[in-house]
């Protein structure tokens, strides 16, 4: 059976019939009356309100709980360019876990334009429904350059969960990581493969978070990233920013004595690159479903190895984090996402299996449910100390 | 206190604390097998299955329940423009009713755009996520553009509720009135008060239904509309199809010896005007909160009252028609609404309360449960027999 084909017993068929939300209301509605407050005429006196306080919003309406979580389905998970309507089935997934883990209301909003100034307007045109937009699954380099966009015009909080979400969870797992191995994150050598949306934030994060730049070598699809070569827009920024040794060559070449990999590309990356690195290292294959070099390979050769996938010890997922990272956006009536906040959720989420780390519990379960609170408490926390807050 | 301000004691901001509304989850997400199946690695079997044949994304996504209430909130209520943010209670209000009465997931979008370029643009790009688009409170002209141009290019029902809403109920409770009075829609002679976008829709909607168009006279807040006025657009339109008598004057020459009178406008109408009727006539006096004549005003001259207000009999209200209209074109996959739809929703609605006619109980109770089914099934089986239905 081809990959495309439906089967209809297959579990997954099964539980996608009919998709996988609804809108509930959360008022009555079976009198009269219950019409006339939550509807005409009673509801002109709320809209009356907020046309003379457009603040009052926040307490009147849903905004203050709802994300939209918008892609255009250039890049949908591992499977690349594939439309609006395909990518519905995972905006759903987001929204439900959304819902499941931080209480968000989030609604999937699937564009039917791949245009960065259509995405741009049709974004900032919807925005007054909504407390905050996550987008999702946006092909890079234009993720970068609508994200900049819409976080500039827009007064609530924007996230490129590909980029943030990855990298806040990466952060946090090398954070306990480096703990374990009784290692500061300053000194450690660093090599990431992958220079697109997720490759570009990790290393932002990485740095935010205290990472060495000098220390940092980004390999794209051609190899080492750096000033020999000839680039543009976020890869020149990387060249300028890391590599300081002037390192040229492939990925074994960025692996030559590095303490951490960290794979973000899909592609494959050879054994014996890998036992190129530095004694004692990290190794974080976060390609899914096929992680850029095997786990149990990887561990002939490390101290700690991390992945994207459920069935391996050390799963690096986003729900670790965009849940909370929302819910405390939110609740601080965040005007946007400082990189202040993005490490404060970083350090919850390491900070919840830091009394009980090993090297198979770098970060929690996807489904530990003292997760989520804990990074909107830090969240909400970092946005009033960073001055973005409106509550 | 003025209307603007906010009384906490208010049951009205009391029901509307954090708003009407949430999403829910409708499946499992409690184990890491739950969320392999509803996210990764699972839903990309979903995806790719959509991205191989489209039209899944009906059996395996929310689309097939689901509507977009988009408003640029021009003309909320009777409260005017204020604008996208004070219209979303409305819009909230919308939906939960959507989900009451229909089992329909809507999704409030209020744009922040009142331009009719950028708001066809928005509502078409984000399309793909929504099995419909229930246009709500767009001032006329515009909102006649902007329908004409969604329903030309989307594949999925698009329906301005402040048109088609109004002028479907108009027309059920317009057939049980004559059917009361013995008399037939094609002998009535019909005043409608009011050109704006109810005013425009009732009268296309009685004509298709089968009132003689001869016999209309629609007036604008200039008085008559026919020939002997310089007129463009729809207004044009009406002065071709209506007034062939070629009446000219005001409200009170309109009404002279007319049978019904429909006052979608706002405007007050004197009692002298309603006075000069035929005897045995019909109102309809529908503006919210304060009608064009009072009901116990208008029951001095006519045999038949409605309003828009819940404590007079006879409430003309668009909820007996938007969520069947939307539930039976959603059920049978329809690409749009047809004048056939609206008819049968229209005759649908008339029809439950046709075994019990009387003159204050010429349409069904907003909250008889029996309406959005029988609407439904009509609106259905009408978009089946009108070839625009995909199942």
């Amino acid at each position: 059976m081809s990959s495309s084909t439906v089967d209809p017993a297959d579990p997954v068929f099964r539980l996608h019939v009919g998709g996988k939300m609804a809108v509930a209301s959360t008022v009555p509605l079976t009198s009269r009356e219950d019409l006339s407050l939550a509807y005409t005429p009673g509801v002109a006196r709320v809209c009356e309100a907020i046309a003379a306080d457009p603040a009052l919003a926040d307490d009147y309406t849903w905004v203050s709980h709802t994300v939209a979580v918008v892609t255009d389905g250039s890049a949908v998970l591992g499977l690349g360019n594939i439309g609006p309507r395909a990518a519905l089935p995972v905006m759903e997934g987001k929204a439900v876990l959304f819902k499941q883990f931080a209480g968000v209301d989030a609604v999937p909003i699937c564009l039917d334009t791949q245009d960065v100034d259509e995405i741009v307007a049709v974004v900032k045109a919807l925005a007054p429904s909504f407390g905050g937009i996550n987008l999702e699954d946006i092909s890079a380099p234009r993720c970068f350059e609508v994200e900049r966009r819409l976080d500039e015009a827009l007064p609530i909080p924007v996230f490129h969960d590909d980029q943030h979400g990855t990298a806040i969870v990466v952060l946090a797992a090398l954070r306990n990581a480096a703990t374990l191995l009784n290692r500061k994150l300053g000194d450690l050598r660093v090599a990431v493969s992958g220079a697109g949306a997720a490759g570009v934030a990790v290393t932002k994060m990485l740095v935010a978070g205290g990472v060495n730049p000098d220390q940092v070598v980004v390999c794209d699809s051609k190899g080492i990233i750096g000033r020999h070569r000839e680039l543009t827009g976020t890869k020149a920024e990387l060249a300028e920013t890391t590599n300081a040794e002037g390192r040229q060559g492939d990925i074994t070449e960025a692996l030559r004595g590095a303490d951490v990999l960290i794979g973000v590309s899909g592609g494959q990356i050879p054994e014996e690159a890998v036992a190129g690195m530095a004694t004692g290292g990290i190794v974080f294959a976060l390609a899914n479903p096929t992680p850029e070099v095997h786990p149990e390979v990887a561990a002939r050769h490390v101290a700690v190895v991390a992945t994207g996938r459920s069935d391996y010890p050390n799963q690096i997922n986003n729900v670790l984090a965009f849940p909370g990272v929302f819910r405390g956006a939110l609740d601080a009536g965040a005007t946007r996402i400082t990189e202040g906040m993005k490490v404060a959720a970083a350090d919850a989420i390491a900070g919840v299996v830091a009394e009980s780390l090993t090297a198979e519990a770098i970060v929690p379960s996807p489904l530990d449910p003292r997760v989520a609170p804990a990074v909107a408490e830090a969240v909400a926390e970092a946005a009033r100390r960073d001055g973005v807050a409106r509550r």
